[in-house]
């Protein structure tokens, strides 16, 4: 029976990509209240594809935007798979260099050559949810779809999931499952598909200084008050030291050093610096000491500044000092930092820096934002060798295993929640600019990667519960 | 004669406010394109206000927005005075906060009691401006004004001036004169009217870090990219020691040392820290060690952001590396300090904290905008001292001799174009908001002012030229 869905995905491209299209076109952007309809309608739109191909579907009130859950009909003896993806996408801007526009889903080539369609949200995460959509569409034309499948597409994910979490606590019994599945990664390369066993964490903080109660004339007060934005500025320096490293106390407690197999592992693997940093127009990298490219991509902790905010900002120049600073600023985790501690931590250490430097007549603030620990899954289960076969079958190429710097922090509720590990089966390239601008996903990574989830759900469906 | 006109400047309050009303009312905002034919009829106001008096007085083009040349009768023997004012405005926004349109002149008292004008641009400076041509006037009324007068009004002052030294330059014969004479500074305080004879400089310089073409995502690429928000950070952070000094190599070549005079008679005005920054609701100042509030604004130099911008600055959190990250910096300066010195000496301090530092991957650009140099003018000369007594007589207050923080850029084009020393007979109030919502010029200021003016004419008439 496989063979013929196979053969159904890859004979019916257009009809997967124009119901695509209809799903992308919608701006369901959860950060924005103007867009909080848009959700529901993205929500609705799912429900209604999925209750057509015969699943118990709905959109589900939370107290944030809707989450979808749809199961098939249940059949005995067999395993339970929670597929899982969102439906909610990060803001469009900048608009400028949208070639085009984010909500008009567009196939075109890519700059070497590739066919792919071009859309905020077209890996991340509405293609690749609708990847499993489409293979689950095709096994129910053919028999049904050879395992139980829940699943859930929350609106949430691009602000820090606040009400997924609550919403599995209180319908534990109806997640119930043997395994999670998650399409929100990537392969490691064109033609080198990939599971994914390690994922980082992340604590998002944001500090802010705040002097007068407006912006002063720079010629009047400067010299005599308080400047948030030298201030801000002087805090963020103390954050790392010359070599890259950290220097926030406590920061590397807990850190899982690489083994020896691991880094002769990605040693092998082919990654080209050069060619990396060069599709990124950087004439170099540039990170802690000691440690290659894929190593601090993967496996070490990070803190970097993502905004800042102050003052004057328009063209030309207004000589103020400004009232306030801020800024937004992100430590990606590696297993097993403690996102708590990590946290706490981070506070503490502006908090001595502020007393240490004596400032006077500032107020120093610092707010905590999301927060996803790390997650490592074990490669030796029997669903990761599903998951590498079914993709072998998908792509007709040999998969590898490797490790992403992103955070899925679903993997750790799952995990505490439900108790069961998370299956990373995803399809993305290193290319595909995800919450930039021009984001797209290629299209045969679209329908190899429909291919394999199909296999997965069968070669999942044949194991002993 | 001098006591007809104080009789007939204290007897006309009513008639002096109306015509300035007048003046206020059309918005000749000099940065806005839209207000263009705004500030060519305020310019052409005020020319034709002097024409009534008798004055020869025109409207003249310039690349920009009109200047204002006007003359008395010349009487061969008696000194020249270039009054100097400007007949722009800044604009008036932000809006909301204005209790009366800032372009319909209302006259209502202040917090603290005191009846004043509010409108953008009450004292900045076309009140002060028109306490010059309503002095001239009633002069005029009585036998004309005992000094050679050539009064030039700009319109291009809050967009940094760029068509007057050109204009000055061009017209070197006909504003050839022995002394010039600027009202747009302020008062020590209500009740010390002040004569400055000291300004701050100024050079406004902006620093950009570029990386990567776009925004990337801090998961997949934090850790081997360089961040420049991070390194911009990191430049800013050494621009100060601990003790609030500018770290910047040469920056303090040439600064005159506050003499043990100066420090002693500063001491003496009436300051109070604790209101001061109660006022701006600080709990406290902070600046440079080793020097009280009044010299650190009036006599030290000064590095301040004025802006900072980088990447995702809306509410909750995005997690990107930002592309770019820049920052607005500007310097006061303070006697002896050169802007063009004062800017290759900030370059150069970025150039070499990014080579020590080993940054990899990140262009930094250094960029100018304006600057002025500081100016410092004698106090011992016989024109000072005139206004020193011109201002006793029309306060009757004794005045103090003061410095101030801001920059008169005009001052030092009078000192290397025409060769003359500048008096700055400013009648402000440091609670006038000057650029801020609810701009203000205390009637009394304006009155006693005009008859300071008055005053001022006749004895600079009497020197010997």
């Amino acid at each position: 029976m496989l063979e013929q869905v196979l053969r159904d995905i890859d004979q019916s491209h257009d009809a997967s990509l124009n119901a695509l299209k209809e799903f992308l076109a919608i701006p369901s952007i959860s950060t924005s209240p103007e867009h909080k309809a848009d959700c529901r309608r993205c929500a609705q739109w799912a429900a209604n594809k999925l209750s057509a191909i015969g699943f118990a579907a709905t959109a589900r009130d939370t107290p944030g935007h809707p989450v979808v859950v749809a199961k098939n009909t249940h059949q005995p003896g067999r395993p339970t798979v929670l597929v899982y993806g969102h439906y909610d996408v990060q803001p469009p801007e900048p608009l400028d260099p949208w070639v085009s526009p984010p909500f008009e889903p567009t196939v075109r080539k890519t700059p070497d050559g590739h066919d792919a369609i071009y859309a905020r949200g077209a890996v991340d995460d509405k293609g690749q949810t609708w990847a499993h959509m489409y293979a689950l569409a095709m096994w129910q034309k053919h028999g049904g779809v050879p395992v139980n499948i829940t699943f859930i597409i929350e609106g949430e994910e691009e602000v820090g999931s606040p009400n997924l979490a609550p919403f599995i606590a209180a319908n534990k019994d109806e997640l119930k499952c043997d395994v999670a599945l998650v399409s929100d990664t990537q392969q490691f390369a064109r033609g080198i598909p990939a599971i994914t066993y390690g994922l980082r964490g992340l604590v998002y903080m944001e500090v802010k200084v705040t002097g007068a109660d407006h912006d002063l004339h720079s010629g009047l007060y400067g010299g005599a008050v308080p400047n948030p934005a030298n201030i801000l500025c002087e805090i963020l320096a103390t954050l790392h030291d010359q070599s890259g490293k950290v220097m926030i106390e406590n920061f590397y407690d807990g850190v899982i050093p690489l083994t020896a197999g691991e880094r002769a592992e990605w040693k092998k693997l082919p990654f080209n610096d050069e060619k990396f940093f060069a599709d990124l127009k950087l004439s170099s990298g540039f990170g802690e000491a000691g440690y290659s490219t894929i190593e601090r991509k993967w496996a070490r902790p990070t803190c970097d500044i993502n905004g800042l905010t102050s003052g004057y900002q328009g063209p030309g120049a207004k000589t103020i000092i400004p009232s306030s600073a801020s800024a937004k600023v992100s430590m990606r985790l590696v297993p097993n930092q403690d996102p708590k501690n990590i946290a706490e931590a981070f506070t503490r250490h502006i908090e001595r820096v502020k007393s240490e430097k004596g400032w006077k007549g500032v107020k120093v603030e610092v707010h905590a934002h999301s927060s996803a620990p790390p997650a490592l899954v074990p490669t030796d289960g029997p669903a990761v060798q599903c998951a590498l076969k079914a993709m072998e079958i998908g792509f007709g190429e040999k998969p590898t295993l490797m490790r992403e710097g992103g955070s899925i922090p679903i993997v750790s509720t799952f995990k505490s929640l439900l108790e069961v590990d998370t299956l990373l089966v995803g399809f993305g390239l290193p290319d595909d600019r995800i919450h930039s601008p021009n984001e797209k996903f290629d299209l045969d990574a679209l329908f190899k990667g429909t291919r394999t989830l199909a296999a997965l759900y069968a070669l999942l469906g044949s194991l002993k519960t």
